[in-house]
């Protein structure tokens, strides 16, 4: 039989995520596994969960990464937090805060939500007098939107939040490329994924919750409607001395999450954010030269996650199909009504370096 | 910072799961990874369906990995088919068996069980009463049962389950090491784990659903309470042209669960069948020598996981980290009510051979 693993080269990834993992994970990938009860990896778990404190900002105990990839962080925390007949607060502005509304409304009848038009910014003033008419248990909002490339103000937002009300943050795309403070913000409950900013393969998810999220979940009247993300049993292996076993977790895609962290510990959590910054902006101006103008207004881009405008006359599939096959670079197309319209082009982790915008660019000159 | 990944060594791998990984799977794993929608990733999945069904014995269209470890496949079972008010019947003589009850307890008010004791095979004469006494919507088993090392007769079980009752399995531990016949045992919804008989790192699933299980998951009147295992959602990624993103698959996981089921296929799938029943010989051939006897009757016994009595006088906690710590060997200790009664000795996938016996025994013999 012909494996079909002998076909796959290596793939700069510039699109939406998964990012180009770095060697130093890839080596971390293919430890020997061990037992998900072995003292050493017991020890592994513990330091991913101090590393995943620092670079989130947070003292928060409960502190640790989910086994699945994002979408199983961000069901983790709708599905512990929500106890219905909560009252809950979804702001959408794409994809991903549709994704939270469909998750919220399988929990609980009561969701309201505030949209808000796609490659826009969430509008403060709006939000602020929503929050004055209602009271909610939780609200929920996406840092960065992955689907338009719009960084939403969530300090500013944070601040509008009651002191009884649990504040919900994605962080999938920005954890690891952009500045998150979740003390300083009070943020209840942020989950992330590990194939961005942190350049691992997908497959564990950071989540954190704040000791009122936690009071919240210990004070349920009713079991959290889903086993394998039942963080109040999942605490009892990922903390405390007794370590009790709840399911088996993905041994060497911890490795590999323990490895993407040290690497951003290492080059130091202030340095990498500055280096997406740098690669967004040198990124612009070569597409400025190209003629490539972006979705999003200047100040709400995600340096990390780059929605451009495809130019008139080119063939959405056909460039990205070209830059696939002839060049091994992958970008991102747009999803829902996006699509066609716009490339996501994402400069996330290991993937954020000059070299990687000049191959990218050269290519696409080429191409267009 | 001193990196813990060099502290790592090689383990063989003889508890309940994880077991050693096999070297061309260790490769498989650091393939660079690529995009969830790249067509060389789609073509892997096809790949992994195929070999699925084929080992499964099924012509079962969904059939296809969770992207979580083997809890998640068992929920993906029960929460794409349980809606209330179903009426559901668990038979439980284990560990798991009792997972599964918390699990459907959570969905569904009205789950009714039949209590074996652990350690025994459950009676079949007692089922076939309980399904004359009541009609099931869902019936649930697990065949084998990590947690005692029983074999539970699931083709005996399967014919007392009525056409319009849809039967569950747990194969976690039994696929890739025991026959399973989905098809010819009219078995509706079965799942297992990467880690176990097919030798790779946990974080990736399989699960099978006959046709009455899609009607059934496609004629709901509600959603499925869970996002991130709705196979109504999942199967527009794994099937079809369209090829709807749900969510980002585990990519380098899927290498290695791709890798894990050619090598099954390439030995054979019966030979490797045999193999696990020659090792299971093997070490009990081997322990009789020790005066070490088996917690259950011969004929129900699981070649893969080996339950043991620990022998009275030994301390079980010291020999399970000696031969850890000394041998770099692991073992499995007993789960709840057999906790420091029994080790569990598995054999399975890449560990089920002659060889890893010999030095498990050699170990044993001079720590005892």
């Amino acid at each position: 039989m012909n494996n079909l693993l002998n076909s796959i080269n290596k793939t700069l990834l510039m699109g939406p995520g998964p990012s180009s993992v770095s060697p130093e994970v890839y080596t971390a990938l293919h430890k020997p596994t061990i037992g998900h009860l072995d003292p050493k990896f017991l020890k592994i778990m513990d330091h991913i969960k101090i590393m995943l404190r620092t670079l989130l900002k947070t003292d928060n105990e409960l502190t640790l990464p989910i086994s699945g990839t994002g979408s199983a962080a961000m069901e983790a925390c709708f599905v512990n937090l929500i106890e219905p007949p909560d009252s809950i607060l979804i702001i959408e502005n794409g994809y991903f805060g549709l994704r939270m509304i469909d998750m919220a409304t399988r929990l609980n009848e009561n969701v309201d939500t505030m949209k808000f038009e796609w490659g826009k910014v969430i509008d403060i003033n709006m939000i602020n007098d929503k929050l004055k008419q209602k009271k909610y248990n939780i609200v929920a909002v996406v840092h960065a939107e992955t689907s338009t490339g719009v960084l939403n103000p969530i300090a500013e937002i944070a601040k509008l939040i009651p002191d009884d009300t649990l504040f919900i943050v994605d962080a999938v795309t920005s954890f690891g490329t952009v500045d998150i403070n979740v003390d300083k913000w009070n943020i209840d409950a942020i989950y992330s994924c590990s194939q961005k900013g942190l350049s691992c393969p997908p497959g564990a998810s950071p989540i954190s919750f704040s000791d009122r999220a936690i009071y919240k979940l210990k004070n349920r009247k009713s079991k959290v409607p889903n086993w394998y993300l039942d963080l109040s049993m999942i605490i009892n292996y990922w903390g405390g001395n007794s370590r009790v076993y709840h399911h088996t977790a993905p041994i060497n895609m911890m490795y590999a999450l323990y490895q993407g962290l040290c690497n951003v510990i290492e080059e130091g959590h202030d340095n990498v954010i500055s280096r997406h910054l740098e690669a967004h902006k040198n990124l612009k101006l070569k597409l400025d030269a190209l003629g490539i103008s972006f979705l999003v207004d200047e100040k709400y881009r995600i340096p990390s996650l780059n929605s451009v405008i495809i130019p008139e006359g080119i063939n959405d599939l056909v460039v990205r199909s070209t830059l696939l096959n002839d060049y091994n670079i992958e970008i991102g197309g747009g999803l829902g009504p996006l699509a066609g319209k716009i490339w996501r082009i994402g400069l996330m982790g290991h993937t954020a370096r000059k070299e990687n915008i000049d191959k990218l660019i050269s290519a696409l000159s080429i191409i267009l």
